[in-house]
């Protein structure tokens, strides 16, 4: 671990419980709806919501497709358990499946971004069915490299990972004290079997996250990142490509502003 | 029709067919997917898409539930083969009535939320089919309203008739032949049977239009508007009470920014 992306766990803790508590006491919410996928992220939002609103008003939606690895459930499940949340499950394959007997042929993108959509419309279908809010899982790793679905898992009403790279995310899990078989196995979006984040990203969270550090928090040239910080060119360019080519997932949509003369 | 309210169709079409040229040009896209209702919106909006892109790079996608009604669909094909521009129908009943098999009691806005983003979530889906861009249909009525469903019908790429309030939108329908049928008939969102947006809203268009305009363009205090504009009481309360609620539709989640030295 690069030390310019160490935090202090503890401090980080209180300050995101904190803003949990301010941004359900501001829009008069007490019921936290969130999406636990069996990854670190959604098990690191969980724990922060139930210390922040209680066990009872902290609810672990868990949405498996058909090629869900059981790991994944079984730690979806870990998770909610060993957090004393309340949880509930639903199987999203029915849904998904009718739609792509339209189209047998769509690669695994397609059903990627589907699959994420559904869970979306679900956890939001909960949320005006229990009178909560959505808790977005998106880590500050992921929302700058655009790798997350638009309208699908980057959707929520609050994000409270979103300041906090991917190896900073760990770092909050290990003192969550979070199951260590969830930190220890790698990332995937678990979208299609085998998917891992860093296989299909091209490099590891340890390389992104300093060359998102120096170049977002830094503000630093891209050529300044490969020459002081000697961090190979391939991926510093592939990063700050995926940053660009991703920006439209960041932002609302593009509305006209009509001249006043017409 | 308030004379505030007036356009000049001739100089909107223009700046607006402008506004999607160039959207479509620095985005590298020239495919428009727009989901056609039947209503005077989409087909506005797929009138002016052909305008920009021709009607070979217009897609209307119609995605009828089991309970829209006949008039509607028909209006829907009406619209794309009047335009003379490619269609698509997909049936969303299967996906629907799966999920709501585990909430057999659920509400109608509850079910038309879910609708509304199955179909926002097949439109997006088209859109990496066909290398396309999502073109939305929201008017700026419905947007200050908050009539709309978040991550649903509000989501897309770019909203041409986001700056236009409903009144504005039939001016513009006019001016492009929108079919009279269409024009004439009620607005609906269409998302259970009988469902009229003004029934819902408590007000019409016209009337909600004004005090829009008065509070958001002219920045007028609601005292203001109902002392020197002459407009009922209880229905710039209404409007305005609408405006504050639906804040949350117009921003993006709400991410804290955690202090460098943590």
């Amino acid at each position: 671990m690069e030390n310019i992306l160490k935090i202090d766990p503890e401090k980080v803790e209180t300050f995101l419980v904190d803003f949990i508590i301010n941004a359900f006491t501001s829009s008069n919410f007490n019921i936290a709806i969130i999406g636990i996928s069996g990854g670190v992220d959604s098990a690191v939002v969980a724990s922060l919501c139930k210390k922040s609103l209680g066990k009872k008003n902290t609810y672990g939606i868990i949405l498996p497709y058909k090629n869900t690895t059981k790991t994944n459930l079984d730690h979806a499940y870990h998770v909610c358990k060993t957090l004393d949340i309340k949880y509930l499950k639903f199987d999203i394959t029915p849904q998904i499946d009718s739609y792509f007997k339209n189209f047998p042929q769509a690669n695994n993108i397609r059903r990627g971004n589907k699959i994420s959509r559904e869970r979306m419309s679900i956890l939001y279908d909960l949320s005006a069915h229990f009178s909560g809010l959505v808790v977005g899982t998106s880590n500050k790793s992921e929302i700058y490299l655009g790798y997350g679905t638009l309208y699908g898992d980057l959707a929520c009403a609050i994000n409270p990972l979103g300041d906090l790279y991917k190896t900073q995310v760990y770092q909050l899990a290990e003192y969550l004290d979070i199951p260590k078989e969830i930190r220890d196995k790698k990332p995937s979006a678990d979208l299609w079997p085998g998917q891992t984040d860093e296989e299909e990203l091209g490099f590891t969270y340890e390389e992104a996250d300093k060359v998102l550090y120096y170049y977002i928090d830094e503000k630093m040239e891209p050529s300044e990142i490969i020459k002081n910080k000697k961090i190979n060119e391939g991926i510093v360019k592939k990063v700050i490509e995926r940053i660009k080519n991703s920006e439209f997932k960041r932002r609302l949509p593009l509305i006209p502003k009509l001249p006043s003369k017409f």
